[in-house]
């Protein structure tokens, strides 16, 4: 064990980082199975987009010059010498003085370099037609490779894919992409105190939240959790459960109690089982004060001890073991909402302050309740939506200041 | 068929929202299986939470008037009868001069109505502790039921179960919930010149867009993707894959060409193929004017024709199919961001204009840039990130005005 001293927020995630760099590996999968998963690296055209020169209109393909100086009193005739059908080649070579039918989305025939729209032309004999309208070069006319040119980047590495980047790979002919494999999570919750939920609690005991609460968060954010457990605070039970996770997991959380001896038993048991162990003990944050940072070089997994409150340890997971995944995948579309503080909200200055907040709008503002929970944690959980983080270096946020919201 | 009119966007979603009202069924999951799904009916606690008095400090329970008067020069001595284990229940009945060690989050003995943080007290013989602190009667104790009351209701019908919702049913023994089903979706995309992904187009032919991009928008927002179709525009193509769709689909929609003739083939297949059949035929929204809503009574079926242009296609699968689909679950989280307009831009006065857009932020606000595309179907698609909806009684925003912008 290091010598240890109380981390900032920021530097208790970078060293974490440091740490886990470059765990992440990546798979193959097919397109339709990559919603919301992150790109693991850049996606190239195969071929240029649109690889024929397609018409934005119905209308008539035409050689630009034809049509200059032409006027809804002074008409072109132009001899029309195909009829190009949607989804099939146009196979003429357009000469000055022809033109030929082009649905939107059809194939431009050589020769032409613009398109009238057919609200601008009439049959005038069997074989001809009178365009009124003169257009420019590129008239109604998409390029090759005017949407993406061949070999371009289509999307890059970090790209979250949601369905209108799927439906932009299936337009270049993406069908597999490499994506970032999950991470793989244990969480072992400890407490004299707790019983699972299939049990009937006795008095003095109270159900496990945070196996339920932090599984379904870190599932939420692409996480593999891959066993959880509840245990009594006992040191041989918890060493054991360490020991087997860290044989499946790249990441071991274990929320315990706040008191500074179960915080004493996971941080002992975690410098008991890993090399280097603990490398953070303590961060200024509040709530999660005595969060536990550690790594095992051998089994490459790091082991976090988180406070036992379940919205401390829910907010600790998502600032620091989330924030860490991201950053790996090079994810970094974080989502906040700017809102106005609705009350005074005191912090603790020299510790950076998570506080609960309740997002409500009005009149195209948001505003930011701050919600108060006593230790009472089904309330203060399903009152917020969001929260809010007040920097270290103040003493707490007047009503009608401007904070990010992050939503939970 | 109705005599039919252009509707505005609002009317249309009521229509079909009328037609499809209860289609929605309810099924049974376990907690850790229900993330990110919607209530189906109000969820109320067994039992009062907490189920007995809890302490959320470690300290003395005490009752509160032996401590009137105390103060850091003026000591209570207090004989210590029990020492409470987290976990465990208490056995003693405390009186008058007596207390019990209680640690955070352990139960209180009865008789004790408060309790003395143990920063404030100090042992002073072997069986009797110097209380040096006046606390009156609650302090310190979360009593039972002050959290949820018994029968009380914990979470509402329409609840969007988010990972601390999962935490809270867990803290209160609910290992189950009743969730609604996903309804089921059938997407045709019709085009003579689509071919699908697995196929190389030949020139004039371009990839299939929007099964991918419907498939995986409609999966994003939980319907359940029965089957997906790539066609071309022939007429008994169409029927035969709408009547194979109508019985396995709670909703079909078929997205076509946004030429006259191809949707007027789209509204006689499901003329043909529904009782009472097409109901809306146009919507005054830009774009996704040529929208069709059709149902059919036998199969109880929505079949919608959505515009062929993959953009226009999810812009209307969301304001309409997704927004019905909210509202027969009741779940009404919207979420949006107000921004700050980039640009002026025009809309279609009579219609409901949806305007995609780029949001980003500066120092404390958010900005929308309206991004239009030509054709450049790809690039619209990857830049926007967001749209925003103006009012068909206005002709446009001007630069600076105030939009709400839902995140896509």
């Amino acid at each position: 064990m290091e010598l240890l001293q109380t981390n900032t927020l920021q530097s208790a995630r970078e060293k974490l980082l440091d740490y886990l760099m470059g765990k992440h590996d990546k798979k193959t999968v097919k397109l339709m199975d990559a919603e919301g998963q992150v790109l693991a690296e850049d996606i190239r055209s195969l071929s240029p987009i649109p690889s024929f020169r397609r018409s934005t209109v119905d209308g008539y393909a035409v050689l630009s010059r034809d049509t200059q100086g032409v006027s809804e009193s002074i008409p072109a005739f132009l001899e029309n010498v195909e009829e190009i059908r949607i989804g099939h080649e146009a196979t003429s070579v357009l000469k000055s003085g022809q033109c030929a039918y082009v649905p939107t989305g059809g194939m431009l025939p050589e020769g032409a370099d613009a398109v009238v729209m057919v609200e601008y032309c009439e049959p005038f004999s069997l074989e001809s037609i009178a365009v009124y309208d003169s257009v420019s070069v590129g008239r109604n006319v998409v390029n090759i490779g005017e949407d993406v040119e061949s070999n371009g980047v289509i999307l890059k590495k970090g790209t979250t894919l949601h369905p209108q980047a799927i439906g932009a790979l299936a337009s270049a002919g993406i069908s597999r992409v490499s994506i970032y494999t999950s991470l793989k999570l244990t969480i072992i919750s400890t407490g004299d105190e707790l019983v699972s939920l299939d049990k009937v609690p006795e008095l003095g005991q109270v159900r496990d939240i945070n196996t339920y609460a932090l599984e379904s968060l870190a599932k939420k954010n692409g996480f593999d959790v891959v066993s959880t457990y509840v245990l009594k605070d006992e040191e041989e039970l918890l060493k054991s459960a360490v020991l087997d996770s860290m044989q499946i997991s790249d990441i071991v959380v274990i929320s315990g109690g706040s008191s500074q001896g179960k915080q004493d038993l996971t941080a002992r048991v975690i410098d008991a089982l890993s090399e280097p162990g603990v490398f953070i003990h303590g961060i200024s944050i509040k709530p999660g004060k005595p969060t536990i940072l550690g790594y095992d070089k051998q089994s490459s997994t790091a082991l976090i001890g988180l406070p036992g409150h379940p919205v401390a340890a829910m907010i600790i997971f998502e600032l620091i073991v989330i924030w860490v995944k991201n950053k790996l995948i090079g994810k970094n579309d974080e989502t906040y909402i700017y809102a106005k503080l609705k009350t005074n909200v005191g912090s603790a200055p020299g510790k950076t302050t998570c506080q609960m907040v309740r997002l409500s709008d009005f009149e195209g503002e948001y505003f930011a309740e701050p919600i108060f929970g006593k230790s009472g944690i089904m309330s203060t959980l399903t009152a917020a939506n969001g929260y809010t983080l007040i920097d270290m270096n103040k003493e707490g946020l007047h009503k009608g200041e401007i904070v990010k919201v992050f939503l939970i």
